[in-house]
């Protein structure tokens, strides 16, 4: 088997944090703003961003959901409603205090000590509290419910140790918000938006996720049930890649969303919360991300297909372009995976091979060459992103079918490969979930065993509350884990607690995470 | 003819201000939330900003530019270095001073005064200055370019009067920021983009516009030469609706924008940047609304036509519904103006005539109600938003085409309907444009008159710059007059100047402004 030269400096196994940060740059998604925990997204990370911006909210609207769109700034007063709310996040708000600059003594700029605000602002780290405003104006009686909404937006959360997309001071997000009659409606719409995640995340990422409850320790600040998909990086950490929470009437209480009820009663609203953020690409990178860079699952694919023709700036140029021109129509007329095939014919200037690499990085899923010998053959030649190497030469496997033939096969190749990428990554992740272990010394030596990666480990408890479960957390710190959730599908119980020897209730994966 | 019980309370005539506050409430669009400047932009109201988002975008993507996204918080050094832009700014900003909150001495939250940030940052009113350190870094040589960006965005300035769409602290837009090899290519790039937006609001928010150069006096800060688009709102105001800026190398001096040329050389880029905001949807109410709420082209309603079944509550509500869904699918299948047809059929409770008027109000393009005998007869009522009224009866215009019909003529209305309102506000616009006003004094004549609505005049001047353009600038203002621009379009030049007597060099337009 020959030696392969890959087109990262950095391999996954010897230091997936560096690998990381080298596929981000490589493959020009993003890069630090300057601007302390902000980071700059550039043109393919924000496409793919878009992508999934796509397709998340076609699967919102298609659950009835409305978006709408609610201030940045919000007053203290709102945070001070609701005490478990501000608790969780008091601690890394941006407060905006003054609303002009002047000249200072020495020439610079300062805030205008003149134009302090009466009242700071919080810069939304999210908007139940503003959100709530609006429903408490909006809902009056049971026919006003069930009220859903959703918004697009920034929201800031001042975090000390930052890493693009995993956690950023400033990120994107869509951020569900829902007011409902009664707490079993409510609580079924939380798994509901559980449920649209896992979609997206199986089907548009190609992410296979554990859907499951938080415990206890882990919930949302104000919530009564948060609920996650988690999902395995290649590194064996856990990220949560989404969440889903059901609020009560904690905050219908704190902003007044109160209803007469079908009986005539005044009452309060059950509701629920639910986003996703940036985080996901981030997910999507160390999912599926090699040491070629990182490889885009064709429905996230700003580009599915990449041609590049070999030019050579001379006069066969305008005839191997127009060959290209064949083949970028026939594929760009064609639907894959739902979608119309989105196609680029790339004459950019640049090497060819220089291109193919930069692509290869950016991990479009299908590149097509083409030079002159391929046109004068009536072929071209491509490589599948995702089988990148001949391992017996150690060379690209490009294949070269006809033009024809590319033509048809590509959206099979797509579909193909979106399928490859779950499939690869739910082999991955079940093949490092250690189940069953019975017991705390057992999880201690799994991960002090010196495995780089170890993976989760799935353990029975008894679900130990308060100053019981406080105590597992401070255990499980002592190794660097933490509870991810207690998957909706997991086996039957019948065991002891790992903690307490107490008979087990449920199963909880336990993991180190981002 | 007979009398026409309006849907609004507010006339136009009566009281364009109250009117405009009445339609937005009215049509369900957006509120007050109650953060000073803030608003609420509801599910109406944003999805026609998402429609508007959708056709620009990908106007913008077809003139070669990519979305990127850069941070909300901008350093003050950032600011200090383009004199001319920091001094447009720095009155209106909001500035972030501290990241945390804690119990006051009172109870209430305060800013933590442990957790003063080093170095306030300013929530962008603007991205130039944060773009261009971007583009420092991805500049380097003549092949990077041009570079051309475009970002959705919300921006912050802190404005004292502020009214809901048109002039908000926080808004909505998108701005593009490209960066060129020479200035020819830059300025040619300014108004390309102009023309897009002409495009834009022409052909989807049937807006006509006047597209000209602004004065000296009217340039954004730090732009070199600055270009907008002006609509006539149905009060004879002029509405800024969308400004290109061609910004020379003021700012990527600022910056460090530099880049080796063909010759070898390091040379400054020049940049441009243009906008467009949530203001727009403001302009499409002021051109469009009319006493009954507000009209929506059909290119930019998220429901180009609403299908109303008169249900009771019986046994043949199942029939009816199945009735209306033949429709809705029948259209639903079709195209309409290069997309789509969007039909929604509406089977929330509620009385049929109370859910026409909520339509009405919100300027569906098509409302279609089917009641028990219409089915009977295979027809349905169909009711044209832009021809509402039969004014001999002073009831609402019904159609009633077979259902079949209907299927096929429904697309050609809306399609006739945009065509429609385009014409309709053009012709209002010509009809409230005096051209030619010789003299000074004529002008002062024509708005003190005590015409409510004036409308605009166009005149000729010698285009003075510095102080002696200053004192044309305050004679304006004794009339409430601003020069919007210099048209593209205008006539021939062949007189004196109002203002000066000197020979005139171009065509002016002055009006009243929101």
């Amino acid at each position: 088997m020959a030696q392969i030269r890959h087109a990262l400096t950095t391999k996954r196994a010897d230091d997936f944090a560096a690998w990381y940060q080298e596929v981000i740059s490589a493959a020009d998604m993003a890069e630090e703003s300057g601007v302390r925990g902000c980071m700059v997204i550039k043109p393919w990370g924000y496409g793919i961003w878009e992508r999934l911006q796509r397709l998340l909210d076609d699967r919102i609207k298609e659950t009835g959901h409305e978006n709408a769109y609610f201030p940045l700034f919000i007053p203290l007063a709102n945070f001070e409603r609701e005490a478990e709310h501000v608790d969780g996040f008091a601690k890394e708000m941006a407060v905006v205090t003054h609303h002009r600059l002047i000249a200072g003594p020495d020439g610079g700029l300062i805030p205008d000590p003149e134009a302090k605000l009466e009242e700071p602002l919080v810069v939304r780290p999210t908007s139940e509290t503003i959100i709530g405003d609006a429903m408490a104006r909006w809902v009056q009686s049971w026919r006003d419910l069930p009220l859903k909404l959703n918004q697009w937006a920034n929201v800031v959360r001042w975090e000390m140790r930052t890493r693009m997309f995993l956690r950023t001071a400033e990120f994107l997000w869509q951020e569900g918000h829902t007011a409902h009659e009664t707490e079993a409606e409510a609580k079924e719409h939380t798994l509901r938006m559980l449920e649209v995640y896992r979609q997206c995340a199986e089907e548009d990422l190609a992410l296979p996720v554990i859907a499951g409850e938080k415990p206890e320790n882990e919930r949302f600040p104000g919530a009564v049930e948060t609920w996650s998909i988690e999902a395995m990086m290649q590194d064996g950490k856990a990220l949560q890649a989404g969440t889903s929470h059901y609020l009560g009437t904690n905050f219908s209480r704190a902003s007044g969303i109160s209803f007469q009820n079908r009986e005539g009663t005044e009452t309060l609203a059950h509701t629920t919360s639910w986003g996703v953020s940036t985080r996901m690409i981030g997910g999507m990178i160390m999912a599926h991300g090699d040491d070629d860079g990182l490889r885009v699952p064709p429905r996230l694919a700003p580009w599915q297909v990449v041609i590049l023709p070999m030019l050579r700036d001379n006069d066969e140029d305008a005839a191997l372009i127009d060959y290209c021109e064949g083949l970028r129509a026939t594929l760009a007329g064609q639907q894959v995976l739902g979608e119309k095939l989105r196609v680029l014919l790339d004459t950019k200037p640049g090497k060819a091979a220089a291109k193919r690499w930069d692509w290869v990085r950016k991990g479009a899923p299908v590149i097509v060459e083409v030079g002159g010998r391929d046109m004068q053959n009536g072929v071209v030649s491509m490589l599948r992103r995702d089988r990148l190497w001949d391992e017996n030469s150690g060379k690209p496997a490009f294949e070269t079918p006809t033009r024809e033939s590319a033509g048809q096969t590509i959206p099979e190749i797509l579909a193909d490969m979106q399928a490859a990428l779950l499939t690869e990554a739910r082999d991955q992740r079940e093949a490092n979930i250690t189940r069953g272990v019975a017991s705390y010394d057992a999880v201690e030596k799994h991960f002090n065993s010196g495995a780089k990666y170890p993976g989760w480990v799935e353990v029975q408890w008894s679900k130990p509350t308060g100053a019981a479960l406080d105590q597992v957390v401070e255990r499980l710190k002592a190794l660097k884990l933490t509870i991810r959730n207690v998957p909706t599908d997991g086996a039957p119980v019948d065991g002891a607690c790992i903690f307490t020897g107490e008979p087990a209730v449920e199963r909880i994966l336990l993991a180190r995470a981002y």
